[in-house]
């Protein structure tokens, strides 16, 4: 027997609602043997930019041929396009909205197709949740190893995600924290080969010091690491970085390099 | 192979404690190959009218044989009675405190019967959470292929949904909202068929014109539209409906008819 | 075929970000018939005292041969063990910090070994995220059916669980409320045995009657019962304990013997 296919899942659907539920039932009924994996449904309402992160930290992590359906669409309803792509082995699927660009920009080997087969969505499509009547079966056929190119015609260019140049570091010795985990560490978007050894972190007024594990930080001292997805983060050790130093998203970190 | 059995589960357990994960547990151990799906477990405490909300907008999407698990149960530990019901080829297992009686309302063909059946239930009953001790096997045991009428007797009648009488829209013109979703859409009691072309909404003093998709209001304006569940909801384009007609569960809502 | 193995898991990652799906997507890798259950996610932050409570009430629930996965680690990154266990049929993985001590002191059949078999890790280990790099992959290989021993040698003692020696009920006549569920109930480490019928509980200077079921109290009256942990718990029926005595986790409990 075919191992289980895995279908990850990324909303802003929260968990208080039906609605999560409701889109693991479509799942479920068009490839009943999946395995459902949440990544997150407690995006920021309509924050396509948190959810494009989360998608792009956890893809290499999840089983070749898995499926990761991405709804976070403040554009339901309208002319806005809805896309499938693999990359790297894995599949994705979403709103062209941005969504996907920060993963697909991290694959080497990747293929984008409009969703466009109607056949293939629920028979009636409502206006606000496209991610029950298209995305998800759509989804549910890729798990169940339907072909990329059987559900619409090839797209050579997705829309990018605004305001969020910086994931790729290409602003020379300065970053921005663009996300802020639920332990309020602070991950910015610069790389992992971006610090080297020796150097400090400068948020504000404040220096950091650079270390290895959260646990090398003093009681209550803020601290620089390369975090689990491969970017660097500000954190206090047992404590909350976000708190501590008074930032939030979006709050300017310069790399001060040793005279 | 027969395809796994989907059981889906709401209840206003939270996700801080371990009631969901014990529940899970007993379900899986008395129907190893079941697939679960959590609806909610975020249902306000004691709150059984949003969830039997919950439970009939869910339902329909469900897999056929699917069995849902309700457990919102202020009455636990006194006399109030435990069900089991067929409607339209899908299983619902709860107490009989109206938990059940949207989604049975709903549906056409049923049958209700009341769990007797001891020796299916866990050797020790405690006081305080008949979920996991009694309706949990009842549930495992459905969605193993058990028959319905081996559980208990056919019971004839089941006890309705207190305070939610306006969900079938037999109040000519008005209605109330029954349900705030997180995003903060005002779910209403009116049915889709109700609202005509060119209609407007009245909520206090404001009046609200109807659309068909979120992204058809203006920035920060209060919109009308039928939701994904088939009612009428109030909806704030990339914002919240409450917050912006500051309104709650319970607030009046007039159909304004054109002159 | 044998039947899918049950992994479960608890952590203080929150259900916000990414952690919990890339932990559940090595699971998946390396077992990918497994079903995975969650016990909570929502631990306080570095709150090792309430996930121990939390895993050893979840345990006995588990089906025979589940591995029950526990990642709440403010030593990440610094010498502490991570160790895995055997527990009456169940396997345990988590750092030796007190989080397993709970859940083993309850067990009657045990062993435990320090995870070393570096071959069994991810290629390269973070210093921040060891429940993914070195737990998960520990965790699925239990799964899997490899045997405890083959993942390190057998180690004699573990670390115990400081401050929480209460919950074997060794003070007489009193104890302490030790975890606060979302209900508002207030469980203590008194064990149900160690109330007779007719006492009362003396909380601050409040007394407190006992009765079997939340339904026995009247509206907003602070009650005491055996909760479904097999401790004493303190309740309101349809309303939060905590809130209504003004408690919370250290408050002082006293049982009141008749005269």
């Amino acid at each position: 027997m075919r191992r289980p296919p895995v279908i990850a899942l990324i909303s802003d659907f929260g968990y208080r609602d039906w609605y999560v539920g409701v889109m693991k039932a479509v799942l479920l009924s068009r490839c009943p043997y999946a395995t459902l994996v949440d990544l997150t449904h407690e995006i920021p309402p309509q924050d396509v930019a948190a959810a494009a992160l989360v998608l792009a930290s956890a893809l290499p992590w999840l089983p070749k041929q898995a499926v990761a359906l991405a709804v976070v669409d403040p554009g339901v309803g309208t002319e806005r396009a809805l896309i499938a792509a693999e990359a790297d082995g894995r599949f994705l699927v979403g709103p062209d909205n941005g969504l996907l660009a920060l993963a697909l920009d991290r694959s080497r080997r990747k293929k984008v197709v409009r969703l466009t087969q109607k056949p293939y969505w629920q028979k009636s499509i409502s206006a606000t949740f496209h991610g029950r009547d298209i995305l998800a079966p759509a989804a549910a056929l890729l798990a169940a190893g339907r072909s990329l190119v059987s559900l619409g015609p090839v797209q050579r260019r997705i829309r990018p995600l605004s305001g969020f140049e910086g994931i790729r570091g290409n602003r020379p010795g300065g970053g921005r924290v663009v996300y802020v985990d639920h332990f309020g560490n602070c991950i910015t978007d610069l790389e992992a080969g971006m610090l080297k050894a020796g150097e400090r972190l400068r948020v504000g007024r404040r220096r950091v010091r650079v270390v290895k594990a959260y646990a090398e930080g003093r009681k209550g001292e803020a601290i620089a690491l390369v975090g689990s997805a491969g970017l660097v983060e500000l954190a206090v050790n047992q404590g909350s970085a976000a708190k501590r130093l008074g930032i939030a998203r979006g709050a300017a970190v310069t790399i001060e390099h040793r005279p």
